[in-house]
């Protein structure tokens, strides 16, 4: 179970290593929710999202001879840039269907991708074979410890950059897949800023995680594709992410793609920043204006093809 | 003239009011260079740029009770936000046909914009007669040694952020217009890192800065209008920026208005920044891979409309 102690053991461990990304504010958004608005920039984050943070403090916490993970997307370049740094191998599992960018960048970033066929292979088998095989460590994209006290450091950071602000009372919005960085911010928060209350958002139909905290107990998504956010579309809420999620939380916060497409515009418009469509639903959840007081977004990641930025600035 | 110890002291009337932007960089563009680039983000400065610095240093110095600016750009949204944040008036001249979205984003920000006709009013005499009556200060939009110290406070937090990436050598190159920003970071990092060389960068067919240290005398643009790169484009170096970029500066950077396009789309791929044309020319210059060892490109603006950045990722 992640603990603040782990969450500021991996702040330590990021320490010069991981970018301290901004809190940014735009009085034209403010205007537009009508409550002011901060965005804390993960999008600048090494390799584009937050992942790098819970990436390299698994790796550094413990250390392994080399790793891998499955992933065809941010968690993938996280892992990889974290173990090139560190100097060991990484070997990124990815379906053979997966965009021919998304192995290019992952290939650039130092990682082995090894391709599976989804109809005939069995990934995890593959994956098990490898880590026996070469002595790899398996980097799970939410559901472990470490993973979730280095999102975590996101929530010490808004913490800081909040006081500096003059903010002690608010929402903060969090773009939730798994939960890892949901829930890492929640438990850095609880500590540091009991003022503010996380709430997760989500794209409509899947929105998981809004139904499980309605339901009290986790829920199934109908469906894992066909979502322009792909970035933030798990099964269910994790073992670990979820009961901290329900302890701590407040509503979820669910947007249409629609919606998170014009959060992208707005955040080229005033804010200046990239960032995909999943990476934008909570700035879009901010800006639909329910609520009163200020509103923190994280913008979890900008690893968006032009294509997609084409279609937002165009509609 | 500006000296170091004005820089200095705009950085502390800048300290909690202007953005530290960050120094990013990405593996993906050092390959594409062939060298180590750093950006510098100013386009993650309030109101979009770097002017909201000098802006801000002006008017913390003069105190006047109201300020006038002469711009359809980047400079009216540093001082209409300054003017706003310390409470006095703003009065910022326009051309009648300037594009109606700088219009509103001037007048969001709190100042009265006059417009004039450019084929039958004279602009200056609009400006003195207001300036007057209402007792206004002009703030400059370059050649004004306390604007200069405020774009020079960029150059102290490049050589802070250099230091931390273990920089003491290298280029860095600057977007120029009348040569404010280019002239003030020159004059911070010939104290702080005299081992870096600061180079004007500048869009082809517009490059009088360029020209001019070629010649040793100031030269003029043939022509003002008709670039993507409007933000940067200028008659000719300012009285007081000239004597410092020709006594500091390594020779200019001329890069096609292709190459700004082509950088604006790869800071949008790797680096997750949105930039403008003109903001986007020091980027151009740094990956076209001429020269060796480290550059630090400034990126200088991100005030670019949708259409601009959808010609610029449709290529």
């Amino acid at each position: 179970m992640t603990s603040l102690g782990m969450i500021e053991a991996a702040a330590r461990r990021l320490a010069g290593h991981a970018r301290r990304t901004p809190l940014l504010s735009s009085p034209l958004l403010d205007d537009i929710a009508g409550r002011p608005v901060f965005v804390k920039a993960e999008s600048l984050q090494h390799t584009g999202s937050f992942k790098f943070r819970g990436a390299w403090n698994a790796i550094s916490a413990l250390e392994p001879a080399g790793v891998i993970a499955f992933s065809s997307g941010n968690h993938a370049q996280g892992v990889a840039l974290s173990a090139r740094r560190k100097g060991i191998p990484a070997v990124i599992i990815m379906p053979s269907d997966a965009p021919a960018i998304k192995i290019d960048n992952t290939r650039a970033l130092g990682a082995e991708v090894v391709l599976y066929d989804r109809a005939t292979e069995d990934r995890d088998e593959i994956g098990a074979r490898l880590s026996s095989e070469r002595g790899l460590t398996l980097i799970k994209p939410f559901d472990m410890a470490e993973v979730i006290a280095g999102q975590g450091t996101t929530g010490l950071e808004i913490a800081e950059q909040a006081a500096e602000a003059g903010l002690s009372e608010g929402d903060v919005y969090v773009p939730c897949g798994g939960g890892g960085l949901t829930s890492g911010i929640a438990l850095a928060l609880e500590d540091r800023v009991p003022g503010f209350t996380v709430h997760p958002c989500e794209p409509q139909g899947f929105d998981d995680v809004a139904r499980s905290l309605v339901a009290g107990a986790i829920q199934r998504n109908n469906r894992l594709s066909g979502s322009i956010c792909d970035a933030i579309i798990t099964p269910q809420p994790g073992d670990l992410t979820w009961p901290v999620i329900q302890r701590l939380c407040g509503p979820g916060q669910v947007v249409s793609e629609d919606a998170a497409l014009e959060a992208m515009a707005l955040a080229h418009d005033h804010l200046k920043l990239v960032l995909e469509p999943g990476g934008a639903v909570a700035l879009a959840a901010a800006l639909k204006g329910a609520g009163d007081g200020p509103v923190i977004a994280v913008a979890s990641g900008g690893n968006v093809d032009r294509a997609m930025m084409v279609r937002a600035l165009s509609r």
